[in-house]
């Protein structure tokens, strides 16, 4: 169950990029769930992690790591987080680090390598079938390992996810080539649960974290599941720099162009986790607009996309308009003029000033809940400011999914 | 589908307090769906209300008329909330107060009859079937009414729900009776979606207004369904007064009495109502202590209580508690130190110190989480404060009632 969710297209190999994966048999024995992405030396690293308060591990390793030293080495599991393991997952997670950087040789330190989990939460690593993974991963990686990788790093996704673009940084041809999953447990507060996106640009660290942020900000921190933040999120861009312009210091043409790509690269991702969210069966782009900041605006639009009575409603199709009053209502606005708000569902207009348009039919707005994908506009009617977050509805599926997630 | 929701007792009349029901054919020919409650000459009447920038047509005329008259009749329909009806809402629900004080005689006002609506939003109230539903209530009044009001005023509640209690206050014998209706569109901010509590006490205004506040804060403000805040959330307090002892015009023993006994009978409506939740199959108290403050610690049990993937893991019995810390870090504690969390179900210890506790035993957890009614117990490890919540689970049948709602 997903919607419009695109297979693979061909994923361009990105110069100064190596990937490889394994199965580890850390929950199935029939899929890779190990992968590891080889950086060049001089690549620039940046990420952006989960603001939740109860980090898993490899969080707080990789973090660390990526604020202090030279990474080289992105180390990525499905199938157990670990999370809420304390000490000991710390520890596990730093081995294992040492164990890849002793495998792939080429000098490389322990502390170069960042560790990525994703899956249930509350169990230790088995860390002897994923020092065994790693050792047949290291002698097998090759550029062109994308999809491979994509696929190891999913868990209750659907397909993998995976996106390629070209862009030109003066006269030089860049590659952009990036993966995601999701998608449960997914409200990203920071990022995405794990996305990964390299290219060949050439940039320094300062500038890389400026832009890591603000692409986070307008692609994957605009996506909610379920409200949900998960222990693990990260978004990890790379930069190896192969790529023959003058290296980005700072604001400029070089700079935006860059951007642009991450970020058409990095909303496509996040826009999949969505289409491929636990048991979705619509994808629904919520639009606020007329707030007075864009704070109050993505309020609105969180409160309407987590809603779960908004979102039964979007399963059934069911253009019951009363609960996205209701949704704008409770999204703490103290000062809402309720006599002012609007609402569309894509060009058909609902409610004008706070109560239902006089040419309202019913069964036009049915006809567009009955859309796999359509957009909810809302106008607060008291300033310019605006915001748009995605989402998907709330199905049998998404209980099934998780009722049955262990078992 | 409701987790040992009781049935009614025998509820008791209170002096001072006449009822009565009809059908109004607001939504169903074949149940009643009108109450009327018309107080005696002289009943002090408290109430709160929704915090929705959202708020339906009678919200707003019964606050301002509660809080400047001497109101005398609660007039309540099921069925159709007058919610995002704008000015034209606000007209039909004052020509009903009219009609109904017509009716009743006896000197009354409009401006003394309160106006409560539950139901659909977004569609106008049938002012003439209401209208003649007022007609054939306002001549068959009795002290007796109550479980035909309680029943009255049902949306998707699979049964009544109301309580009595006597208690004494000086040498005199108090009667305290309510009723309350659930039970989705239900994270009261501030009170319940409605619930109505009389007694015959004597009490001045300014008390009861602080009373009111203070029973609505450890009962209904308690409860979560799904997180959704009503349109037209409303607690009402009245007191007739009857009783022989000296009017409660401030703290004391007198007004103690009065408060413990109101607020046994509201925690048990607030309780009944999570009972009788949408598609609950569970009913699960949620207790956060070692807090620095109450907020904080109301602020995690309400992410605990409200998460999709906590609530789909209870409906599953699935002892998945790395769910729990999930939502324990997405609580929005900024200096949370998940290191001196710990976690248990009824007395089963989960985890201790951030992670797995060593004597942990699954099939031990699993074992509570089979029983229909448990507690989640968080201890945060920083404080003193603590705070208590009341859900239920996320089942198929919450999905299947949302999405079937009008259809």
């Amino acid at each position: 169950m997903a919607v419009n969710l695109p297979g693979l297209d061909r994923l361009l190999p990105v110069p100064g990029v190596r990937l490889g994966t394994a199965c580890a048999g850390i929950k199935h024995l029939d899929r890779d769930d190990l992968a590891l992405l080889v950086l060049d030396p001089g690549t620039t690293v940046s990420a952006v992690f989960t603001q939740s308060g109860f980090r898993a591990a490899p969080v707080e390793v990789a973090e660390s790591r990526i604020r202090e030293g030279q990474p080289r080495v992105l180390l990525i599991n499905s199938g157990n987080a670990n999370a809420a393991t304390g000490e000991p997952g710390v520890a596990d997670a730093r081995e294992l680090c040492d164990h890849a950087a002793r495998r792939l040789g080429d000098g490389l330190g322990g502390e170069q390598v960042l560790p990525f989990s994703t899956g249930v939460i509350g169990e230790r690593l088995p860390v002897d079938a994923i020092r065994r993974g790693i050792d047949s991963t290291a002698t097998a990686l090759s550029g062109d390992g994308w999809a491979a990788a994509a696929t190891a790093i999913m868990t209750t996704d659907t397909g993998p996810k995976a996106v390629s673009k070209r862009i030109r940084i003066e006269d030089a041809e860049v590659c952009i080539t990036g993966m995601a999953k999701g998608s449960g447990m997914l409200k990203p507060d920071m990022a995405t649960l794990l996305a990964f996106i390299c290219c060949d640009a050439g940039i320094c660290k300062v500038a890389l974290d400026k832009l890591t942020r603000e692409v986070a900000s307008n692609s994957f921190n605009r996506v909610t599941i379920d409200g949900d933040t998960s222990t693990n999120d990260a978004f990890v861009i790379a930069a190896t720099g192969v790529a023959d312009h003058r290296v980005i210091e700072q604001a400029g043409e070089s700079y935006d162009a860059l951007r642009s790509g991450l970020e058409t690269v990095a909303c496509e991702l996040a826009q999949r986790i969505v289409r491929d969210g636990e048991g979705a069966t619509k994808f629904v782009t919520v639009r606020v607009t007329g707030g007075s900041t864009e704070t109050e605006c993505l309020a609105v639009a969180y409160t309407i996309a987590e809603s779960p009575l908004v979102k039964t409603a979007i399963f059934a199709g069911d253009p019951n308009w009363g609960r996205f009053c209701m949704a704008i209502g409770r999204a703490g606005i103290a000062d809402l003029d309720s006599g002012k708000v609007s609402l569309s569902l894509d060009d058909v207009v609902v409610a004008r000033g706070g109560l239902v348009a006089e040419d309202y039919v019913e069964a036009a707005a049915a006809e567009v809940m009955a859309r796999d994908e359509y957009a909810v506009n809302v106008d607060l009617g008291r300033g310019d400011s605006k915001a748009v977050v995605w989402t998907s509805d709330l199905s049998y599926e998404y209980v099934r999914i998780n009722a049955e997630y262990r078992t």
